[in-house]
């Protein structure tokens, strides 16, 4: 059995571990010293944390903090005096002994808290300037200033831990689908076509006068293209793009797990990514079950008002129509004559003082009444001589109301007040953690998969005309194939999100492989210009496979890996929500004679175009 | 030692095995199914490569080949019409009995050559119209129909081996700087400011009238500030941009295997690189050795005319000087007398015959001297009665020329001489091998790093005036720092090219990690305006550590591996060399509306105006 541990060693440790001082100077990272180094002469590499007294110092590098004792002996004053002057966020080099901390001496709280290293030589590599803020006050600084000195905030802990961590996730990925399950790692174009609608793509002008190629907001057309060409198991970690002007927490450029297989159902992608991520998720994250619970898209709209539900916890939407089919109340009436007309409602516990406090938050002109349990048992509401004893009760009932808990309830069109039911439940949600109610455990994980989307929806400008609900190579659900020539506001798709904790982390679908289909999809029901996508029509008449796949949004899963409160947190060098760089203040100014080989000139806006645009 | 053996199984093979049937409706891929599958029920998923008399046909997948038997019994026959009715590249899934082949049949150029799979039931999954060419034609085809029709170039072997080999030796490379060595993989924005000097960067137009982001040519500002950010050991398989217009066998957007890391060397680099390619490089290609050889900048012009030296071969330049001090030809004397002047000359072997048929290849207009040694150990050339003997068998000597060897000589100064002579001898060397003679192993990988590069060149235009000799970030050489102060145009870099056959396939340096010499490079020496890099000189201050890094071309250098004649041939879809996708055909033109948001309006050139820039 000896030879059988030295097995396990061999196939466990051996490929993890990792030579961080292989190539350079140093001969220990500051992070690995401990008490079994004891005796040893290191040579460490790092910035002065901070310098106590003349007495000792803490170093740091990417991998930790080690103390350095700097000696006071006569002989050594010279090396003391290099020490003491040199700046905080000086770079050093310290040659030194390894010794135990005096005992009682030893810092727990730090993984090189066992041991010091007394200074026999050092060197400073250069020297630091004043500081515009401190290293280690991540959570102190404005954001702005953050991004101006990006390259100090990433010397903080948390910044390195998260950087480090998304790039061993991915790599973990990489494994899994490349090593272990023969996936193909394709670089597809980012200089590419306008696509039908693709009026979020950055556009980039050619040497060629009035031609433009566009920064693809994904390679949809490539991965399925790569199907026909039979590479059959496809991935990239694709850097995609969009121009959506300002919004807060999206980024100009952003990167996905992309990833498209041939012969392939949605059971299979499924399957597939649920073994990716149990496979790369980081082991201090505790493991996470498969396979993810699914749901369907209505089942999602109605107990949670959004097609992303946060399943940590409850406060889903009942239906409450049976019990105020015969209420006397107006609204309730006219809610229920409507087409789609319904009554729902959400209970929320100890709600009731929630409510006193934060009534502004209840937007009661949306039609939305409210309902307090009191400790005697009753329902206190504005609208409570309106109904009657077995109404109230029923619905204290319905919504397994308690003592102190706040009922809303919604009634009109089904979308609308699931919708708006969705979003107070979020919303007091975070209401009543604020108040110190543990609702949602911060270390859980809960992933879900919502499926049976429409593949269509109405146009929000003009309902008669439908759109694709994703995009428009989506194919159908197969039980709904013949309702696409008949009724296609009625299919559903063969689409599925991957939700985690209420956020959408990723997408995908089985797509369309045949010809006629997608060419119907396009002409006849979405009314498109065929003419940007004709390569592609083509392709699919030269043997396409059945084909599918899904992407994953990897700065949205790694911010929610590790808690950050920011995809700017999982991202070097994120742009701010204008979209510009503030260290090095991108987007700028240009000279024109460098746009002259493209054929362009700025249209500077007049006042008169300024007002109309804002 | 049977438990060593597993145990050396368990290491060597269990993270090879690749599951490529798993999350898919196939049981096995066409690649797999050997004599020990004989009895299974499989079922595969392919393309229709072609079909015999309706007895059999063969089915193809992305890893290979299997032969189908047509059932021909009379309960089969809608299981025969279905299968022959099929086109050629039709998508089937066929379910069936893996039988041997019949004695004498096997195959033995086919891995799957002992079997055969005997339909059960098949389905056509897309029928294929008739194609433009035949998939087995790879080297046939146009490469404009090859590029229009992509996706069915990409089902040939050839492409699809390129494109597996790629993705492998790329997750080897991952592998080696993330498992192995601890290198941190950071994704750095792509829509980023101009540099100085940056004429060659693709611009974005932004929202904001008049401001335009760049596509960089490398990650290089952010890798620095990584270092200064202490991330120590940055990797990244970067995406590139490089507006050339039209160049041959130049892509408007490629990919470098890009490293940065902190307190390394010049060695410490080297010494990665050379680790980084052995652990990455394909079995299949053989072994290469390390350390690779090293030459300086000087030597490799000296030599070989040219800093990317193609080692595979000798017919080096030698340097005759002293032989032809005395000579009474002018020429020969007024190219001594420059500043810089010599006399080289390179022996081609077997020349002679060579010269006689190709003579207008060599340029005697050039100052091209030729000789060529006759059997009778006499040289023939129209220079001879101006030589006397000694110097004629001096030059024999000196050059090692044997009979009907062609010596060509050049006189002039250094540079240029050196030059003409490196084209020559790589213009005469590919002659040579037309005519078959074995020059260059094709089998055969030489690495060769070149370093001690001059930091600066004087401009082409104005040769008073310095420029970086690679970019404005290199460090100085170590020797020669002080002399950046006073003769800058003599100092060498500490940059380094690494070369393979002849191609540059990388180049890197240490970095300039203090603020004011980067400064003084910057202001004094190349007279740029600092305002476009203030971030990053003031980001110098703030205790920059040394660093130095490289980039590996990927394209390059897997066009190398594969030997394939094009780095179009190792990109799934490239750009044509006027920077054109021939399939979707961008770029292409966009209505003026679209470009409204980005306050840009196409400046149509004028017929004069198009004239001037022909």
């Amino acid at each position: 059995h000896r030879i059988l541990h030295q097995l396990h060693q061999l196939v466990q440790i051996a490929p993890r571990r990792v030579h961080f001082n292989s190539f350079v100077s140093r001969t220990k990272t500051c992070g690995e010293l401990r008490s079994c180094h004891v005796g040893q002469e290191v040579t460490l590499c790092g910035w002065i944390q901070y310098q106590r007294h003349g007495l000792f110092l803490v170093l740091r590098d990417f991998q930790g903090l080690t103390q350095i004792i700097i000696p006071q002996d006569e002989a050594s004053s010279h090396l003391k005096k290099v020490l003491c002057d040199a700046p905080v966020e000086s770079v050093v080099r310290v040659t030194g002994l390894v010794t135990s901390r005096p005992s009682g001496q030893s810092n727990p709280r730090m993984p090189t808290g066992d041991i010091e290293v007394k200074a026999k030589t050092a060197e400073v590599l250069n020297s630091c300037k004043k500081l515009p803020f401190e290293i280690k006050d991540f959570v102190k600084k404005t954001e702005a200033l953050r991004m101006q000195y990006r390259y100090l905030d990433l010397r903080s802990f948390q910044m390195q831990y998260n950087l480090k961590l998304r790039s061993q996730v991915v790599m973990r990925m990489r494994e899994y689908l490349c090593n272990l399950h023969g996936f193909v790692d394709v670089e597809t174009p980012t200089l590419f076509k306008r696509t039908p609608g693709g009026a979020k793509e950055f556009v980039v002008p050619s040497r060629e006068p009035g031609k433009f190629y566009s920064l693809p907001q994904s390679p949809q057309q490539f991965k399925q293209l790569l199907m026909i060409g039979g590479l059959d198991r496809y991935f990239q970690v694709a850097r995609c793009y969009r121009d959506e002007g300002s919004k807060s927490d999206r980024q100009p450029e952003f990167t996905q797990i992309d990833i498209e297989m041939s012969f392939v159902d949605q059971a299979g992608i499924q399957c597939l990514i649920e073994g990716l991520l149990q496979y790369s998720w980081p082991e201090e994250r505790g493991p996470i079950t498969t396979p993810f619970p699914s749901m369907s898209y209505a089942e999602a709209l109605a107990s949670y008002g959004t097609d992303k539900p946060d399943t940590r916890f409850g406060m889903k939407i009942v239906d409450v129509n049976d019990i105020f089919k015969s209420a006397e109340l107006g609204f309730l009436q006219n809610a229920l004559n409507m087409p789609q007309g319904t009554i729902q409602a959400i209970c929320i516990p100890q709600g009731a003082e929630l409510f006193m406090l934060h009534i502004c938050a209840f937007p009661s002109q949306q039609g939305i009444l409210h309902f307090i349990l009191r400790p005697d048992g009753t329902l206190k509401s504005p609208v409570s001589r309106f109904l009657n004893e077995k109404q109230k009760s029923d619905l204290i009932k319905a919504v397994k109301a308690e003592v102190d808990d706040l009922v809303l309830l919604a009634a009109g069109e089904h979308m609308e007040v699931c919708s708006i039911l969705g979003k107070l439940r979020l919303e007091t949600a975070d209401l009543l953690e604020a108040r110190g109610l543990a609702l949602r455990d911060p270390a859980a994980f809960h992933f879900l998969w919502v499926v049976d989307f429409p593949l269509f929806l109405p146009k929000e400008k003009n309902p008669v005309e439908l759109e694709s609900a994703h995009h428009p190579f989506t194919a159908p659900h197969p039980s709904d194939a013949d309702l696409l020539y008949t009724e296609p506001a009625k299919v559903r798709s063969q689409h599925y999100d991957l939700v985690l904790n209420g956020s959408e982390i990723g997408g995908g679908s089985i797509r369309i492989h045949n010809a006629k289909q997608q060419r119907f999809v396009l002409e006849a029901v979405l009314k498109e210009d065929t003419e940007l996508l004709s390569h592609l029509l083509e392709a699919l008449e030269y043997g396409a496979p059945p084909h599918g796949g899904i992407a994953l949004g990897l700065d949205r899963l790694i911010c929610l890996i590790t808690g950050a409160s920011s995809i700017r947190d999982v991202i070097a060098f994120p742009k701010s929500f204008k979209g510009r760089d503030l260290m090095s203040n991108a987007p700028d100014y240009i000279v024109p004679e460098e746009l002259e080989p493209y054929h362009i000139q700025v249209a500077w806006p007049t006042a008169q175009a300024e007002v109309k645009t804002n």
